[in-house]
Parts: C-alpha cells; sequence; structure tokens
C-alpha cells in the first residue's frame, strides 16, 4: 500500500512544518524553554502543533486499519482530506482561533471514518470467518 | 489479529470522546482557545485527555509487537484491561485528581506487560534464529 | 525486522522513563495535577517528555516505512543514534534549556533522514511498478 505510506509521510511532515514554525515563533516572540505561553501567537502556532499530534495517533493507525479491512486507496484519498483540512485548520487558528471549526471538521470527518470503517470491518471479518 | 485491531480502534475512540469533552468544557467554562488553562473542571478533563495520547503512543506499538512474538488474543486482553482502567482513570481524574492513582495503574500496568514483553520477545527470537 | 522492534519498544521504555521523572518531581516540588507549572525543574522534565512524545509519533511509522523501502538494519541504526541523542537531549534541556540544541539534532536528523527516506522509497516503488 504505497499511497497509504506517502500519505502518512506526508501527514509527519506535515507534523514537523508545524513544529518548526512553533520553534521560529519561540525566537521571534522570546518565548523561552520550557515556557509555552506568554505570547498569544506562539500559543495559536503551539495549539495548530499539539492539536495535530493528537490527530496523528489516530490517523496513522486509522489509516493501516481501514486499509486491512476496506480498501488502501480509499483510505489515502480520505488521508488526503485529511491534509489538507490540516492547512485550512492550522492557516484559520493563526489568524483567529473562534474560526478554526471548518478546518478542523475537514480533518476530523476522515478521521472518524477511517476509525469506525476499521472497527466494522474487523467486526465484520470476525462474524464471516466465526 | 482482527481482535487487537478491535482493541485499538476501541482505545482510539475512547480518546477521541476524551477530547469532546475536553471541547464541551472549552465552551463550558469560557476557555478561549489556544489557552488551557484558567478552569480547574477544564484542566482535569484536558489532562486526561493529554495523558491518554502519552499512553496510546506505547499502547498501541505494544500491542502489535507483543502480538507478533506472542500472542494477539492475549494482547487484546491486556488491551481491554487498559480500555477498563482508562475509564476509571478519567472518572477519579475529574472528581479528585489526587484520586487518580488506581485507575492509572490499571492502565499502566498492561502497558508496561505489552512492551517489556516486546523486548523479551524480540531478543528471544534472535537468540534461536541466530 | 527484530531489531527494528527492539529499538521501538526501548524507544518507548526511554518515553516511559521520562515520564516517571516528571511523576517524581511532582511530588518532590509539589506541582499538583492538574497543574504542569509552577517550578522551573518540573517544567523543563514535562517540557522533555512531551518533546518525545512528539518525536515519537513520526519515528515510529518512520522506522518501519524505511525498513520496508530501504533496510530494517540501516532504519535501527538510525533508531539507535535517536536513543542517544534523547539521553543526550533530556540531561541537557535539565541543566540549561537553552544548551538543548545539539542532542535535539541527534535525534531530529535521524527522524528526517527515516521519513524522507521513506517518501522517496515509496514514490520509486510507485514508479517502478507503475
Amino acid at each position: 500500500m504505497p499511497y497509504v505510506d506517502i500519505v502518512t509521510a506526508l501527514a509527519l511532515i506535515q507534523f514537523i512544518v508545524f513544529g518548526f514554525k512553533v520553534g521560529s515563533a519561540r525566537t521571534k516572540y522570546g518565548v523561552k524553554a520550557p515556557a509555552t505561553s506568554g505570547n498569544e501567537v506562539f500559543e495559536r502556532l503551539f495549539r495548530v502543533q499539539q492539536n495535530t499530534l493528537e490527530a496523528l495517533i489516530v490517523l496513522v493507525p486509522g489509516l493501516y486499519l481501514f486499509s486491512r479491512y476496506f480498501n488502501p486507496l480509499w483510505a489515502a484519498g480520505l488521508g488526503v482530506v485529511y491534509l489538507i483540512g490540516r492547512e485550512v485548520y492550522a492557516a484559520s487558528y493563526v489568524k483567529d482561533p473562534a474560526k478554526r471549526g471548518p478546518g478542523y471538521g475537514l480533518t476530523f470527518l476522515p478521521m472518524v471514518i477511517l476509525i469506525l470503517g476499521a472497527v466494522i470491518g474487523a467486526v465484520r471479518y470476525l462474524v464471516v470467518t466465526a
């Protein structure tokens, strides 16, 4: 499933880029480690990165489980929606946290489909092979 | 190993539910993003979610590595103990953070068994096939 | 790929140990849950643990993807560099956060090689089999 592998790697690279932005903001706004607050822009970039970490722990296993029980190409497609959604989410969060909803939804929806698909697929497999 | 896949997906769904509770608490107690402090109940729910993220990065690889070197059914069973332990942990943390110990222990023990089992199993495999 | 499995498990055990240190510092410096700030030493240990979580979400999939498209032994070797780098990072961060750079670089470099290797390997595979 090279398509799923590529999407997974791109999602991790996107996360690394979000991390770079947090690092730059540390220097730019003088938020010295170990502090993670004290400047509004830094805090927005930091929350974008942290929330993306929370998303990845679901997305990565979800991509592979959905691939196993349904279809790797569909999984990869859902992963692409996630990637685009995360860019929208990050851009809108930094501009105005109150407007992060639509981008968040665009990343949350594929995650939920992947995970629910995994449960349904695995249970169906157990029933069919029982 | 459909049982391990189901337990993994359930652990991720449990994490998503913990995330929903953080989101609701944001609205209910007026903790505006990007802030993650300012209300005691919000902070408890947020720490439950964050600590679960820390657990999942160990649990998910642990489940599959233990399955590979020992037994997928035992791995799934340990995963079920984790799932129950997390519910106990979350409920007790929100009531009184000082009483989060027993629930935490019930999630930590299966995680440690899975990971130590993985190391022992992999090393044994190397020795046996050497 | 038992070598990659062992390195993965060791990286997760290292993370658990960092977590223990955060827990001890909570007691020692009187930082009561759910607080995550209020004492400089606690905050340093907490950031080491959190940053390691951010690293693991990239490292673990990276190790397996690199193994699939290149070489499990090379992946394991890069993982060992990561393990050493994290020890250097943790020790230097706790002493003086401003000096965490070299240790961080030693963990970041193998992570980037693993992930970029995964993308290049998967794309090459698609091209070759097209």
